[in-house]
Formats: structure tokens, C-alpha cells, sequence
């Protein structure tokens, strides 16, 4: 996701850490820390300090990156600061702070950038994930608890983001957003789960919900539009239309379950009415995954008047406007958005760990590129390229 | 509704008719014409042909009017034409044409503005009622079989209005656009059911649909938010928040159920913050029913982040855009429009009588008035005075 601009940014990655005996005191790793917008990671040392009140600390396996990160890397790191987040990572708890009750070292955990505090109205709504405690902020650089830091580098703070702050062989995050999976989930595939992949999945199957025979059109074919087509493809849609502007994703999107692609850019007429002619009349379902307004308007103005369902998930600019006319609406057409495909972090995730267990869902495909973690800037190269859709960092590399 | 100019209109009705042996021949009946624009309606003789394919003839026991027919008649009436709408009236079936098996003379019947041909994609939705051969087509004058009309003054066609054309003592629709009811119902209340009430309850429970305990905010209190309101208040609803731009609709909204009034122009700021703030964020749900693209704004911003639905029923201007930043999607609000409250006139209608029966829906409320057929233009006036919520015209005074 694109985000607000933090205060600060961190990314940090470790080598070596103490394995044992740890609980309750500071512990020290290497990790790769962005100095400077744009410039290749260098490796520190920075100091974790045990977790507090409704904390965990956990262990980093694998992890990885999403756009967020390549986003604020190349445009809002400020020299003493760093860049955490939390996509892409399979961790282990390590030790656990007071009041933490549902958690134990040695639990097998997934780290999201949203939390779930299970006590505020969003918490106890079936239909909303936006936490009002621990919803995605990107300006928070401290923990809840006692407004510190837990990272620092030789005693001088170092500020979390997005609630996880990942990028480290260990880190500490609030115990609400972290979800506890079955341990004998494979730990380098599941850990896609915790950032895009569910957000686009969680799109379609939880929110735009297609049923066994629909058609479904998803703008945007990154990882998130990838996701959201295989949630298409596991509900049974019948054609899946992928929309890109950038024709080098409909390859790969043929993977994904996508059955035909359009780029507005080959037609003169927009590619809403494009798209209702290919379909009699407009697709049953959408989902919009690119970030642009007008893409976010004709995933709206392509679903069939009487049931046609939009989703928007890609996070637009600041001053965007969505404007359409009002019959549009008055057709008896529905217009969504959704965040993290609407799943809740800790009461859901554990259940997509299962779908992927079940053979419900595939994650492979996903996965295009690994490398070690001292390869770390590779990973940043694959993705800014474009040629990666999620490339894995192994911590022990 | 407020609908697209017709390329005639017709208004019909009749004192005195043929009570038996009708069938297969041509009935003909007195009725009161509206010749010219906004003048009163003038008494003529009209003849009803038999009902061919898929067709019935109706005869009129009770009807109303609704701002519809007020709309059409002030501003579209053109010579030699007349308006018929379907608004609030309760027929019987005199005779039906061939192929018609769920219809016998004598079911009582409620016509309806739109249709349901029980064949098409939209009938066979589960979500959509908007037929793809009877839905409101306000330029058609004739009926679909043969493209002709079925009223004549002194053999000269008269054209069909909206699929029912009513105002008459007999009437021949499509089979589709009539749904029969118990025949226990009263015929002076259920009338209400054919239209703008409908379209307000259905808003809500088939919609918008809050839960029990939930807060709703309804956008115009005329006939068809007060519906909606009722709606709210079936549903058991905690808190009805009526919006109006009109004061003096604030006292008749409170035996709907409305329990706070918001007077937009009380304030300096949006209506859709004034809202926000008395609800800790935003309501539930919000009905929108006054047609102004404004309140359709407001009506979806001032929901609750996370849950809240936004319903929009009320007919637009041409030009009108609806504008809103996305970010208000994105944070897990919906919205939808709706069209006659999502009923299917002949699989739903028959239960929201029964709901009525069972004391599950009021419907005296929004009687106001009732007036002999031969005071007819009183009824014209009462509803463009705002007087009447609805005004019940009994064909036989
Ligand atoms: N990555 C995440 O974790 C996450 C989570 C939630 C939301 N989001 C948002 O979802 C969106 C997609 O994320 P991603 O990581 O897949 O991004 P991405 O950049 O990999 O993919 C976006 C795709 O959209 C295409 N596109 C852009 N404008 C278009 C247009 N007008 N019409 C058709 N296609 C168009 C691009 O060519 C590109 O292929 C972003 O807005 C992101 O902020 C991301
Ligand atoms: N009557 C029907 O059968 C039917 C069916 C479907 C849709 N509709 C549509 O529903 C809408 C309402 O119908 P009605 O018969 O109740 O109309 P009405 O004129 O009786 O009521 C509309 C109310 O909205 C108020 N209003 C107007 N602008 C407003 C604003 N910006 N903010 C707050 N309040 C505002 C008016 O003061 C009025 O009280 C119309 O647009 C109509 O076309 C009607
Ligand atoms: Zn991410
Ligand atoms: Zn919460
Ligand atoms: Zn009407
Ligand atoms: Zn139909």
C-alpha cells in the first residue's frame, strides 16, 4: 500500500541471533538499514528490547517484500531512520509480554500491518476489520503501551511502522496483530498471507463474492489484482477479464485463473463499455487493484445493472475524486471497498492458512523469486522491475 | 418517480362500468381526462379492448396518486393525451387474455409500475428486479404483444402509461406487471402498497438492511422516506435520524418512527459531519429519498467507517454527478441504489401484504386522506399543497 508519509522509516535485518534464554532481556542483531531514500540497504546492529504489557517478540524465518516498502524506500526514507513492514514474513514467538495470554514461545505466527483488538465496535462487528486501536497508521512509530520505541541502535530510538516493523530477525509487535497459524503450515509460502495476497484474495471471495458461473473483472494484474483473480478462480467464476494498462502482466496472469485480458489502452471507447459489450451487459463482479481513480470508476460502471458488484481495493491519491452519475447507482448496482480483503488479522488469517493446507487455494504461483537474506537488494531490484510478484528473503542467507 | 418525458400521457377514469359478462368485449367506461397541462381533469367516455396475449383487464376499486402523475400531468401533459399511472390502487381481475394460467376473474390484484416476466436474467436473479421486458419504460405508450393500445376515445388510440395505465375504472396491463394478493386484505389500505411505499420499506429491510439496534438516518421524510423510516423502525432500529430541508415535515415523521430531526440548513457544516458527530462516527445505515444528488452525497458519507450502508432511492436530474473521494469507499463503506425497494412485483408483493395483515408493517398512517372519485382534483391538490402523505380516491364516489 501507499502510504502517509511516516516520521520515520526503518528496515532492518539481522544475521545472527541469540537462539535461547532470551525472554526478558535485550537482544542484539545485525540487520540491513536503509540510510538514505533509494540507496542499497547496509548492514547494522541494532538492540531489541524484550516486549511489554499486550506484546509479543518474535523470530523472523522468511520474509519479504510489497510495493509499500519499495515506496517508502525509494521516496520517505530521512537520514536516522528506517523502514520495518510487515509483508511477507513467517515468524516464531519468541517471548511474550504481561497480559498476553493466547500466545507462548514457540507459537508459529503471521505479522500484519493492521491489527485486531477484539474489544472496540469495529472488533465486535462482523462486518468491519478497521480496529480502532490498531488500524493501519502509518505516523505511529511507538508502541501503544508506553508510547517508546522497542528498537534501538546503541540507545538511540529507533521507530516502528505500521504496527509490525518486521524487517528484523526479531522484533516486537502488539499481540493484536499478530495471527496464530497451524504450525505445520510451510513457513516460506504462507508467509505471503500476511499483506497483499490476503487483501486482494479477501476482495473477492470476502466482499465481492462471486458465485459458481459469474464473470468477474479485476483492473490491476500486480500481486493484488493476481490474488484477487485466484480468489475468482476458487469461487468458480466462469470468465475471469483481467485489465492492465501494461501488457507484459497478461502472461502471467494466465496462471491466475485469468481467461481474458483488455487494455483500455487498445480501444477507443472506455474499457467499462468494452467490457459490458463483451458481456452482455457488464460483468456480475469487479475488483479494482490498481490505485487509479479511473480505473476504480470503470470497475464501478462495467458490472451489470439489477446485481453487479465493484470492490475497490487500490488506494488512490489524495485528491482524487470517484464521480459517476447516480443511475448508475439507481440500476441496482453496488459499489464496496474494502482493506485487508476484510479479513480480521488474528480471528481470520489462521483459517486462509488453512485454505492453502486444504489445496484451496495456491500460493506457489505467487512466489516467483527467492534469495538469502545478504541478497537482500536483489529482492528490491525484482520488484522495482516489475518481474517479480513476490520474491522471498530467507532470514538464515 | 420523477421519469423521462413520455411520448404520451393519459389520465383515465371511470364512474360507472359493466359488472358482468364483459369478457371478450370492448367495455366502455367514463373517466376523468387531463387535456391540457395542470388543468383539471375533465370527464370523458372511454372504451377498454379485451386482453389479449399475456394480458388482463382490471377493474378499479380504489386508487390514489402519487407525485408521478402530479409530475406528468404539470409539466408533460400534451393534447390528446392522458396520464395513467399505477400509483395506489386495488383492482380485480375482470377477464384475462390467452396464456394467462395464475390469473382468474375475480383475484384481486395490485398492479404495479415495473414488472416481472419471470423469464429474463433479472428474474431469474436473485438480487435484481429490474426485468429485462417490463421494467419501467416510461416512453412506451402501447402494450408489447402487438404493439398497440388497448384504450380508445371514439376509436382514436389512447396511449398506455407505465405498463399499467390505471387511472380508469378498467384497465388492461401485462400479466407481469400485477401481483395477486390475498384477497382479505382491505382493498382501501393495500392500495398504498403499489408504489412509492413500497419502494421506501423495501429501501430499507430489503436493502439497507439494519439490524435490530442499529441507528438509521432517512434523507427526505415525503411518502417514500417515511416508508423507508417505517422500514427502520420494523426493524427495530435504536435511532431514526430524518433529514429534511422542510420543517413542517418533521411533526408528521414522528409516528414513523423518526426519533431526531436534522435540518441541513440549521448548519454551518456538512450534514453528513453534523451526523458523524452525533453518532460517535457515523450511522448504520442511511436511506437516501429525495432525488437531490446532494443528500445522495451526504446520505453515503455521513455512514459509519467499517459497516455502514448507504441506500439511494430517490430519482436524479440528468446532470447530476455523484462525487466522493474514495477513500470513503476504501474505508469499508457501501453503497447501492435500489428501484421499487428491490420487490419483484409478483413473487414479493403478495408477502408485504401479508406483513401488513400480520401487523408487521402500519400502513393507515399513510392515508391522510380520501376523496370520491368525483373530487379527483382534490387529490391533485393535496399532494402538491404537501398536505397528504397519500390521498385514497374511491372509484365508486
Ligand atoms: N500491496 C499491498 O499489500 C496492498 C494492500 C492493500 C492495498 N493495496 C493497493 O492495491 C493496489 C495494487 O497493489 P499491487 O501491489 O498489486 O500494485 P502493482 O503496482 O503491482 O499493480 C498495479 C497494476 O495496476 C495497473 N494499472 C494502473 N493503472 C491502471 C489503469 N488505469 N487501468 C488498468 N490497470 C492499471 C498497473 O499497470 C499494474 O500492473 C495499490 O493501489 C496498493 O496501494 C496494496
Ligand atoms: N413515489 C414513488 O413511487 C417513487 C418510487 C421510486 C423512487 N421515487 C423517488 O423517491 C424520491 C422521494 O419521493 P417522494 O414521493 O417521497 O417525494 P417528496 O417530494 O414527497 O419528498 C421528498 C422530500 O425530500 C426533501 N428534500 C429535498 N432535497 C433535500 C435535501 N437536499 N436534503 C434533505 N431533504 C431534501 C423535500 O423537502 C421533501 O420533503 C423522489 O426522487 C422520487 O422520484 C419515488
Ligand atoms: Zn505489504
Ligand atoms: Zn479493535
Ligand atoms: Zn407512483
Ligand atoms: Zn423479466
Amino acid at each position: 500500500m501507499k502510504l502517509k508519509e511516516p516520521k520515520t522509516v526503518l528496515r532492518v535485518s539481522s544475521f545472527i541471533i541469540n537462539m535461547s534464554g532470551t525472554a526478558g532481556q535485550v537482544i542484539r542483531c545485525k540487520a540491513a538499514v536503509a540510510w538514505e531514500a533509494g540507496k542499497p540497504l547496509v548492514i547494522e546492529e541494532v538492540e531489541v528490547a524484550p516486549p511489554q504489557k499486550n506484546e509479543v517478540r518474535l523470530k523472523i524465518l522468511f520474509t519479504s517484500l510489497c510495493h509499500t516498502d519499495v515506496y517508502f524506500w525509494e521516496a520517505k526514507v530521512t537520514a536516522n531512520s528506517y523502514l520495518i513492514h510487515a509483508c511477507g514474513l513467517h515468524l516464531i514467538v519468541e517471548s511474550v509480554g504481561e497480559g498476553v495470554t493466547d500466545l507462548q514461545p514457540g507459537d508459529h505466527v503471521l505479522p500484519v500491518f493492521t491489527g485486531e483488538c477484539k474489544e472496540c465496535p469495529h472488533c465486535h462487528s462482523e462486518e468491519s476489520n478497521m480496529c480502532d486501536l490498531l488500524r493501519i497508521n502509518t505516523d505511529r512509530g511507538v508502541m501503544i503501551n508506553d508510547g517508546q520505541s522497542r528498537f534501538s541502535i546503541k540507545g538511540k530510538p529507533i521507530y516502528h511502522f505500521v504496527g509490525t516493523s518486521t524487517f528484523s530477525e526479531y522484533t516486537v509487535t502488539h499481540v493484536g496483530c499478530v495471527a496464530k497459524i497451524n504450525p505445520a503450515a510451510p513457513l516460506d509460502k504462507v508467509c505471503v498471507l500476511s499483506c497483499g495476497i490476503s487483501t486482494g484474495f479477501g476482495a473477492t471471495v470476502n466482499v465481492a463474492k462471486p458465485k459458481k458461473g459469474q464473470t468477474v473483472a479485476i483492473f490491476g494484474l500486480g500481486a493484488v489484482g493476481l490474488a484477487a483473480a485466484e480468489g475468482a478462480r476458487v469461487s468458480g467464476a466462469s470468465r475471469i477479464i483481467g485489465v492492465d494498462l501494461n501488457p507484459s502482466r497478461f502472461n502471467e496472469a494466465k496462471k491466475f485463473g485469468v481467461t481474458e485480458f483488455v487494455n483500455p489502452k487498445d480501444y477507443d471507447k472506455p474499457v467499462q463499455q468494452v467490457i459490458a459489450e463483451m458481456t452482455n451487459g457488464g460483468v456480475d463482479r469487479s475488483v479494482e487493484c490498481t490505485g487509479s481513480v479511473q480505473a476504480m470508476i470503470s470497475a464501478f460502471e462495467c458490472v451489470h445493472d439489477g446485481w453487479g458488484v465493484a470492490v475497490l481495493v487500490g488506494v488512490p491519491n489524495k485528491d482524487d475524486a470517484f464521480k459517476t452519475h447516480p443511475m448508475n447507482l439507481l440500476n441496482e448496482r453496488t459499489l464496496k471497498g474494502t482493506f485487508f480483503g476484510n479479513y480480521k488479522p488474528r480471528s481470520d488469517l489462521p483459517s486462509v492458512v488453512e485454505k492453502y493446507m486444504n489445496k484451496e487455494m495456491e500460493l506457489e504461483k505467487f512466489i516467483t523469486h527467492a534469495v538469502p537474506f545478504s541478497e537482500i537488494n536483489k529482492a528490491f531490484d525484482l520488484m522495482l522491475s516489475g518481474e517479480s510478484i513476490r520474491c522471498i528473503i530467507r532470514m538464515d542467507g
